[in-house]
């Protein structure tokens, strides 16, 4: 039988568990540390709040589940095609969190500040780097309009970052209004914003006049497009008309405190040109980015209308994610070692000792600190100790021959 | 739109999750540091590897995740109503871990101690306490063939529940071949080793005489209940030709080293009606009781015919699962507190404070070990503080106005 996972799924190492576990760690660590709270959704939902929600192209890469006994006969016999499922695999954790906070809103702090880091399932294409079940790493703050908000997620990202050893990022921050208003500005029709913004989008790639050269191959009016790169050249936020004086004032204290709160551990700077895909953001958005990494590390933003879907009522929020999959697969491939981690030996015995003597010797060396393998020994003792010595394993002790730890690099 | 998980799945509250977290992490902590290693693996299985695997009644129970695209519309066309799906979610941990062992072997060491620690599912029916995705918790030793595996996963899977907290349980210890011995011996036929079994089984319930009225009910010949009945009277382990010698004389050793290495702090005996119902058991079987629990908190054995499913050879295995559904839900429900948290304090702010200054106030504070809470002043002061103690919080400090952390109970 065929051994390999399902196509775009991937059976992780156990040196790729521990990094994965110890980065989950950190992170949940610093969130807790800030009051926030860790919820847990099931990854099943109902078909139909899936299929409600604004999920754009994820709602292709859906994974449905199929109905099961009576149900799936009666679909099966009314011929329909369509009823098969009832359920799916959730595409991300922001649909469960807007059910949840109506679901449970009672018993919740509020305003609510909350973690989530769990598994999502898209059925992408597979591709180097990209898995269908992946784990996304959100904290939201529900119910808090004030951009007190922003500062709090910005700082509170960018520490967990720095607790995981990241230096020399950068936190992008943008407004989509301020984004939407120089679009509009420039002279652009209101149904050419979001074509404007895909391209403005890919300015890291393709520089300037790559965007321009990409607008009028789109067939947007070529005065129009000029006025757009004569705005874009100036000093937007200074721009008279933009958008809602108190919009732009934000964004330039939501920078500045950040970027004083960061005391030169890391930057944070206003960039005209970040647009942040989601289509529910209708505030704030932003981005981290790293020299090290190519592409973001942790993105987010407000979206004040999602949350409210559920309840009679809209109830602001704003998120920030960590691209956890990213992060720890270049930690990894990077050869990352997990600080702190316990000194391992290996505590070989032979078929002949006394196995509660070895298992009390197991517990000793525990005591004394060490992460203890008891390891039945080899007659070809050498070889094993190299065998150990290459598993990462640095230290041995040789039951009923050594009368302490050797290291392993002696040999 | 209905906030409700869907029917059989569960919304876990933060003090859930802060409980799970917990247990999850010193069941790990333990584990590693006992050299055994944290794996991971997809959800989704291929179909056809789970339908062979040997699920029993769990493959009736399978979630299968529904055909896409041209695949689906094939599945269809052809009007099958087998093919429509080719993956389901795993229902157990030991179906992946063969598939993994196999997938990985030249990468990991051996024998291979593996920690999983991850969600399954299962569609029973809906009824308290059981829930159609769950945690499993499982250690496995893969590739030792003798009983210092067994003692091995016993004394962790204990030294487990030991630092979680746990008292006085009980680890209790059978063989699959002593106990069809039994039940041969008796002069059942083999046919019948699995019906008596299921029946023998139940003895902490219905007591031995509700045994022989089950046994009696479902057929079984008068003389041959009433000779198990008499050999089970005895002392089993001294039964002459029940099984080899060697198996009786293992079990012994299994339980008189685990419960020299307890020392008391919990106990271990050998018992003869204990069955675990697994079909895959070919050895050892154990499970754990606890005085404040009904049923087991944890259970296992030797299985040496699974893992080698995928492979042109047969290994040798053996596992220990902790009901981490059971226990944690039992904790949350007797009011658990997690030892070692952090006292949690409201930094509370008005709207017309420097937002810097409150956000370096909040790291003053984290620095001096608080978790710290930016929360906005409301209006009606008492009672915003009646409302963050009745949440859990126990301090409080305003911004502009308290030159110290307060108690909140001091109100």
């Amino acid at each position: 039988m065929n051994a390999k996972p399902i196509s775009g799924t991937k059976d992780y190492l156990p040196g790729e568990v521990g990094v994965r576990d110890y980065v989950q760690n950190v992170v949940l660590d610093t969130y807790r540390r800030h009051g926030f709270q860790r919820i847990q959704t099931p990854m099943m939902e109902d078909l139909e709040r899936l299929d409600k929600s604004e999920g754009g192209e994820n709602l292709n890469l859906m994974f449905k589940i199929l109905k099961r006994g009576d149900k799936l006969k009666a679909a099966l016999e009314g011929g329909l095609t369509e009823g098969l499922a009832d359920s799916g695999l959730r595409y991300d954790l922001t649909v469960p969190l807007s059910r949840y906070f109506a679901n449970n809103r009672e018993r919740l702090r509020f305003p609510f500040k909350c973690i989530q880091m769990d598994r999502c399932f898209r059925a992408e294409r597979p591709q180097k780097g990209r898995y269908r079940e992946f784990y996304q790493c959100d904290i939201d703050i529900v119910g808090d309009a004030s951009i007190m908000a922003e500062m709090e997620l910005i700082t509170v990202t960018a520490e967990a970052l720095t607790n995981i050893g990241f230096k020399d990022f950068t936190v992008r921050v943008n407004d989509r209004r301020i984004l939407t208003g120089l679009i509009r500005l420039a002279g652009f029709a209101e149904d050419a914003v979001e074509g404007v913004c895909m391209s403005f989008d890919k300015i890291d790639k393709i520089g300037v006049d790559g965007v321009k050269e990409e607008l009028l191959q789109k067939g947007y009016d070529q005065g129009t497009v000029e006025a757009f790169y004569k705005l874009v050249g100036e000093d937007v936020l200074a721009l008279d008309g933009i958008c809602d004086a108190n919009i732009v004032e934000d964004v330039k204290r939501v920078v500045q405190t950040a970027g004083d709160v960061a005391n030169g551990r890391y930057e944070v700077v206003y960039d005209k040109s970040l647009v942040r895909g989601m289509g529910y953001y209708t505030g704030m958005v932003f981005e981290i980015t790293c020299k090290d990494f190519r592409g973001s590390i942790a993105g987010g933003g407000r979206y004040d209308e999602m949350i409210g879907k559920f309840l009679k009522e809209s109830v602001p929020a704003v998120g920030f994610s960590i691209g956890f999959e990213r992060i720890t697969s270049v930690l990894v491939e990077n050869g990352f070692q997990v600080p702190g981690e316990k000194k391992e030996v290996a505590l070989l015995y032979g078929a002949e000792d006394d196995f509660l003597e070895v298992l009390r010797k197991r517990d000793e060396l525990g005591e004394e600190g060490y992460v203890v393998n008891v390891v039945a020994a080899s007659r070809k003792m050498s070889k094993q100790l190299n065998k150990l010595q290459e598993w990462g394993v640095g230290y041995v002790f040789v039951f009923g021959r050594d009368g302490a730890v050797r290291e392993l690099s002696e040999n």
